[in-house]
């Protein structure tokens, strides 16, 4: 930590600064500059908490963390991929997983037609919302337990495994019974009390992305799951919220790349709601499997036009089909790098 | 509801709409202009459903609500101010509301000092966190029930009201038993689990702004606590998140005149959160009040510099003394305007 | 500035790093953590150059400099407030300065009628583009010379001071001969070849702040017109871009006070452009006052359904004179604030 | 355009806005909601002015435009891709075209090997700036007209083109005489004096998108260009500016494909300045090769640890080479996808 105190701070203000720092257990490494002190603190502490006591005392300009906020998530506390084992799948290993359906179950017959069609042209997963987090109260707020039946009935036919999201950690339990993949949505990445009953939930978590969270705030939140207990997080990064009003939201694509430097957990993409237009989500597609992403996440509807949520950024299925067929040699490339790289680690 | 075409849209594609828009019951007009032609859509019905099915079709370019998405919030249904009554007070009436108190509950010397210090200054509720929503799971998370008896004997000592955030919708009777306001926080303005508990709690509930949320979603989260049956609701700006790292979060002042065109629910500011800079606190206060604001919620603690979160935007009693003093000319101000305001509906 | 290397930087990368840094004629304090090492670097020099080196050096996780980077324009500088004098007005000093006017100067009977009205209602400079920035080159792009000239005639009828937008530098001579207060646009305001000769100008410059530049990056701009030349630079919050769209911008209120405490110059600010819906002008204004700006820019016209730009967010006259008698009893708090200000200096 | 009135908007406003409508030469089309009155305008003419009017109008609640405000850019214009010829290489058609060199010309040596280093490795043009915009006035503003007359070396030695950044339409005729791509920066995009100046340059031009530029006014802008006479406008995509610091921008991706619907402009992106990291260069590269820019433009240095500026983003020679090796399988992707479209066109 390095607090740099304002340029006319007192000796008695830079004084009781390194006393409170002392008080927290740390060291102390004053640099008196031409124009203020700086103070360095090294040791190991509570060191947020320390921040923000210093930070509240006069003569402070600003304190700032050097080392990252979090620990289990870190490829430097762990420098090897996180395989996240799904259904005999390993996400984060040397298969770009694809995970794929409708936004919403809305009826036996909607599910199975598109179960069956992701299945044939080659995802992994099975996704589709049985609670649903919508704007309105007044919109379809999801099938719920009806859906997760749905949702297994179509993994009974298919063999796709599910990634299903859950809204509260009182259905957390619930879900659990027919997920394969407990989804955590945008809305709720900073729902606490939800990320500590999936650290004990005994189910991998996709992860995504709040809609205006920073790419350390994302690893803070897995690093609730994983502190209490779940080292199975997939990170999604699905767009951010910006001026930019084009498309429904804005796409980090080197997000996905940051990720993969700064913490050993899976990252996929979700081109769906990162542009929320269908006539990009090939082209958004391509470019998850080109910068290394570990799988896309994409929504298909048998028919899009009487989807209740998300048909405009839907594919319909022979558009998936199409697209399954344009990715696959670039996800032969994909392939070579991570031969690759496995082989630069052995 | 408006539906524009592309331009190169074919009569079939436009048929087609038109079609499916009759089959949600509503009546269509369609203009023909010199590039493309534009539908219009009359009546009542499922407006969610009915525009994102349209999007979804060929030959539709985009499609676009007009009526508001939110009904029982709106101005137009109700044009006067709602009163919420909590404990003697009237937030959204005559009377400029002022809630002060520490971020979090610490100790009990903590709470007591600060609830007196704030009661002797003019403050007319308490606010102090007893379940605390934090970035990192390593940070002091609140000290839950036994925060929330402290805040009780504050309120017993002092004959402060309570604001209290509660997080979780398992949580919410535990809350509502300790607590005079339902606080929700920025992070869970769209925890919906959370929103439906509190519609059906019979407290008043103070909604946060989420930090990148629009107001238009932040109304349309009021609206599902009152369609689920609780119309005692005020509305809290608190600084959005943008580019600007200056200040914690950028105060969107604006904002609180906006909503009072478009809503009839009291709505106030939080210049602590807003700013993140104590000494930004009183300034940004005297514009909440000029601007017409219905009261602050402002952090407070007794010593800062040991406060366990938000040390750096709290402000001394002292301080908190001074800019009561500071704002009072302003809120005599306020008075009259409310006067005026009250006799003109007359 | 302060280094702090990654996590396993290697001896000689943190050799090599403080040699770099002692070429750059600094003095160097290595701090030993228990999981990084941290370099503190004293001395005066360039230090964006050095800081922008070392950066680029492996090792080296992130480099931050603690030093503001602008000088004359700071209150550690300067800490008295610069007054801009402007044809007996003194901008800064203890009167709020009210700048009214059209959005565009479109024909005479229209600026004179608006010069006339505003003068009337007590503004003390007129606002009016002869130039102007436009999104589309197929939309109205000026009176230019005439539209200057018809500035003049206004000033010669009412005596209000012109205050009036220069767009290139060819231009900066032909508008220093109409204007008193030279405006530098928000699309301009990082347009630093204008910025140079708007420092050799000798008028005095009203600088608003870019639509995404933050308030160190306006600084930085006025620090380039104060560093060539000219002191008397008015800054000018003009709202931000955000994600929000309920408004035009994203109107940062606390931007005004921060920047009170940053730099000595004066800080106005744009109701008009901060909000885009004339019905929020008044309000904001008030705000404005309250959180201690040194004045108004805003947009009135004769007629603003038939104003050629900004008709939605331009006050009709009588909207004008309602809210300067609507400010007049903040703005006599605002003039006891100063006075006490002044007292307490002396 | 369509205009949809207040809820309560009087029969009297409504007849008022329709006058006003046909006084700007449209007709009028009126549709009766059960709320609220919508009215549909058709027609050519003035459409800026009439929307600027309309909203100024009392009763209106928005007026929204249909049509693209731009037109000589679309894709609906003209439907097939502008080929800019630059030297010999067509940007736009079925070449990757890559643009590579340092930030800043800093001295002969720094750019000629710069120069040999990536004629070798296989970039097809060099960038570099004579004229730097730079945040403070005290750092390096370029070699101006010796940097460019060493730029012309580096091209006699190589055979590589030239792209410079030109910064004040003053500068214009200058760097037209050195450069064979006319760069403008993030900062200039709404510079309009220099766009128009740059319409009649007679050389190709780089427009970058501004750091909080939509992609419409992207499109704006080069429309300003093409309407003053200059149709070979390449588009460039470098990061746009949001909350999230951990990239110096936010790289949208999506934008290039969305792009490549709505212009038949070329459209590169700038992995250096998208990111602002070295190591995460070659990842988004790959990215943008995948999903269909026509090229890429990229900071590459001899010595990024002495560079003046960016050296945190340029790559050395050595991983420029090795990013190019890895693009090249990709560019195999790339081309073969030209060629199915060029052949679905005949």
């Amino acid at each position: 930590m390095i607090v740099s105190m304002k340029l006319h701070a007192t000796r008695e203000e830079i004084d009781r600064v390194c006393e409170r720092v002392q008080e927290f257990g740390y060291r102390v490494h004053s640099i008196e500059g031409e124009e203020r002190v700086v103070i360095g603190i090294v040791g190991t502490g509570d060191v947020t908490a320390c921040l923000e006591s210093i930070e509240a005392m006069p003569g402070v300009e600003k304190a700032v963390r050097i080392s990252a906020p979090y620990k289990f998530v870190s490829r430097e506390f762990r420098p090897a991929k996180t395989l996240v084992r799904v259904d005999g799948h390993e996400i984060g290993g040397d298969q770009f997983i694809v995970m794929a359906g409708p936004c919403s179950v809305e009826s036996e017959r909607q599910i199975m037609q598109a179960a069956e069609a992701v299945a044939a042209a080659g995802a992994h997963l099975l996704r589709g919302g049985a609670f649903k987090p919508r704007t309105s109260p007044y919109d379809f707020q999801g099938m719920e337990i009806d859906g997760l039946r749905l949702l297994r009935k179509a993994k009974q036919a298919t063999g796709l495994a599910i990634v299903t999201e859950v809204m509260s950690d009182r259905d957390v339990e619930l879900v659990a019974e027919y997920a394969d993949v407990m989804q955590v949505g945008a809305r709720n990445m900073q729902n606490f009390v939800l990320l500590k009953a999936l650290g004990r939930c005994g189910r991998p978590v996709l992860l995504k992305r709040g809609m205006s969270s920073t790419i350390k705030e994302l690893l803070m939140s897995a690093e609730y799951v994983v502190a209490h207990g779940n080292p199975n997080v997939i990170l999604c990064e699905r767009g951010i919220r910006t001026f930019e009003t084009a498309t429904r939201n804005t796409c980090d694509i080197a997000a996905v790349a940051l990720l993969n430097e700064l913490t050993h957990l899976p990252v996929i993409l979700d081109p769906s709601h990162a542009t929320g237009k269908r006539s990009l989500v090939p082209a958004v597609s391509r470019a998850a499997v080109a910068i290394g992403a570990d799988g896309i996440i994409v929504e298909v509807h048998p028919c899009p036009e009487k989807a209740i949520s998300d048909g405009a950024q839907s594919l319909h299925i022979e558009e998936f089909e199409a697209m399954m067929a344009d990715l696959a040699p670039y996800i032969e490339l994909w392939k070579a790098a991570r031969m690759t790289l496995a082989a630069v680690a052995v």
